[in-house]
């Protein structure tokens, strides 16, 4: 963010598996650390308030409050709200509200750990896409050998046509090029690394992407993804979310058993005790909380979905994730791009 | 394998990244605890005799070469043959005259370590699919918590109809279901566990399978491979090979890091001398070569893919998969089910 301009972000307060509990204490967090933030709050006034009231001696926290503003709402979509529900039920609900402070010009981003479907929804339909994007897409960052790995789509698009794959492509590699780097590697996720492989929508997107001015390393496979081989991986919506949760599944398993591992007698207990600090560098890197924050890409404006069971440091990833990209215009950055390469 | 009744396996012995110097010694292990397992050896002359040569003071490996017979192949496809290829330049081929060896009727399973698209197009010419079944699908374990699922396809169909996704259940249920254990339970992989998640394709297949006589248990997510929600996840072939491959190269990572944790610093390193023993029994169920042989389903005879990269160990257990699906007659079984099932 730069240094001197205010940033106004939207906060959905309801969103996740701990709702406000959770949501104001990482926004007053973010807010401690960038002066220039201001945070819409948008939510239940009688979920907000008590969280918002001095609590014993906090003298740092009245200055941060001024920078909050609250948008009413007057209800709440379920995280399992299907598309058709929030359409049907989102007007006035902290989401929709969130997302029409973006449209209105009112924030420059809004952050939600609520329902993806409801999110898409909403954002196609308050946001609207941006010209020459057919689908928005869901990226999130997998950790790597080299750093991480930034996959999309993630769940947004369960069928996707070659030219979505491309388009999701240009998102990607606008997303993840930032100052300092030179422009993201990006590559098409397939069951092998030959022309030959995949099916016609890959091939042909392939061969799109081939002859586009974008740094397209070509085909890699699943286990690229952490060897780092790519910054962005593209595919489709279905795999990558089942890509995505299995891997944090055989994460949680990996940890379970090292655990078990380390309580198993008292030579394993003595000596995890003299390599846990080692081992702790280790696991954080896996640690989903570490990687919170998934833009929804393709919108004529920042959303930022966080993981329903973030915690409060995740949270404040999530909102860090979306201010970065207000701050770096994205989407302005994706229709430049797309007119560039489409005319 | 019944203890009365020879049974006769077709190897080949060129596949993989070893060829014979790893897939001749497999084959000489398990004869040694097989007595009535005989092994046809398919590949060219000049590179097996050489391994089958007595070696210095070895009395024991006489009477297992007695179970060995030599199919001399005239040339070998390379591991990358694509399809068309395979079935070009198949005849004479190492891998074609295992398959051989299966639809005449001399050996009752084959075992290759090659390319698995050679292997799928031989298969389907060669042996033929059974009736009522469209296509194979490939299907391989992965560790869990509870011990392993079975995830197909992994890369045979990259694109399939809701029927197809229904074969590759009724197979994989047959697959898995063995003696003293109850009938497996069966579940489709898609991005949520609601009836309304998924694709037209993979919603049809769900309601097709919930009314069928099969122990299904309905959608299973990504990281409900690995908490052992069911014995058999099934997919289509683009999404299964990421998840496989992308599964693999986690673990690996994961390895890399526990490894550079446990040698970083004097105390890190005395720790890990304590925790070993305790470590490995972990690390040795993430290994791929405890898990190696994977099933070719729905074709006219049994056949077994092994890892490219299998060492001797592996390949054996490959070898033993082959022979176990044979003695339960996994192709027949698959035949009356699906005739059951779809009358």
């Amino acid at each position: 963010m730069s240094t001197n301009q205010k940033t106004t972000l939207a906060l959905d307060v309801h969103g996740g598996d701990f709702g406000p509990a959770v949501t104001i204490p990482a926004a007053l967090d973010i807010l401690a650390v960038h002066p220039q933030l201001e945070i819409l709050l948008c939510g239940m006034d009688e979920d907000i308030r008590p969280l918002l009231e001095p609590k014993g001696h906090s003298p740092g926290r009245r200055p941060l409050l001024q920078r909050i503003h609250m948008v009413s709402a007057t209800h709440v979509l379920t995280s399992d709200a299907r598309p058709i529900e929030a359409l049907r039920r989102g007007s006035g609900s902290s989401l929709r509200l969130a997302m029409e402070q973006v449209s209105c010009g009112r924030a420059v981003a809004c952050v939600s750990a609520g329902s993806t479907a409801a999110m898409l929804a909403l954002g196609v339909k308050v946001l609207g896409m941006l010209p020459g994007i057919e689908r928005p897409a869901l990226m999130s960052r997998i950790p790597s050998a080299t750093g991480h790995t930034s996959v999309l789509d993630l769940g947004a698009n369960l069928n996707v046509s070659a030219t979505q794959l491309v388009q999701f492509a240009i998102m990607g590699s606008v997303a993840c090029t930032t100052n300092g780097t030179g422009p993201a590697k990006i590559a098409l996720l397939n069951v092998g690394h030959e022309d030959s492989k995949g099916d016609a929508g890959v091939r042909a997107a392939h061969a799109t992407l081939s002859e586009m001015a974008i740094n397209y390393t070509g085909f890699i496979e699943g286990h690229d993804i952490f060897a780092g081989k790519a910054d962005v991986a593209v595919c489709d919506g279905f795999s990558g979310n089942l890509i995505l949760k299995s891997g944090e599944g055989l994460a949680r398993m990996f940890f379970r058993h090292l655990d078990l591992a380390l309580r198993s007698g008292w030579l394993a207990k003595a000596g995890a005790l003299l390599v846990r600090s080692a081992l702790q560098g280790t696991l954080a890197r896996f640690e989903p909380s570490k990687h919170n924050g998934a833009p929804l890409l393709g919108l004529r404006g920042v959303v930022v979905k966080s993981h329903g069971s973030a915690n409060r440091e995740a949270l404040g990833l999530a909102i860090l994730e979306a201010v970065a990209e207000a701050d770096r215009q994205v989407p302005k950055l994706i229709e430049s791009k797309i007119k560039e390469y489409w005319g």
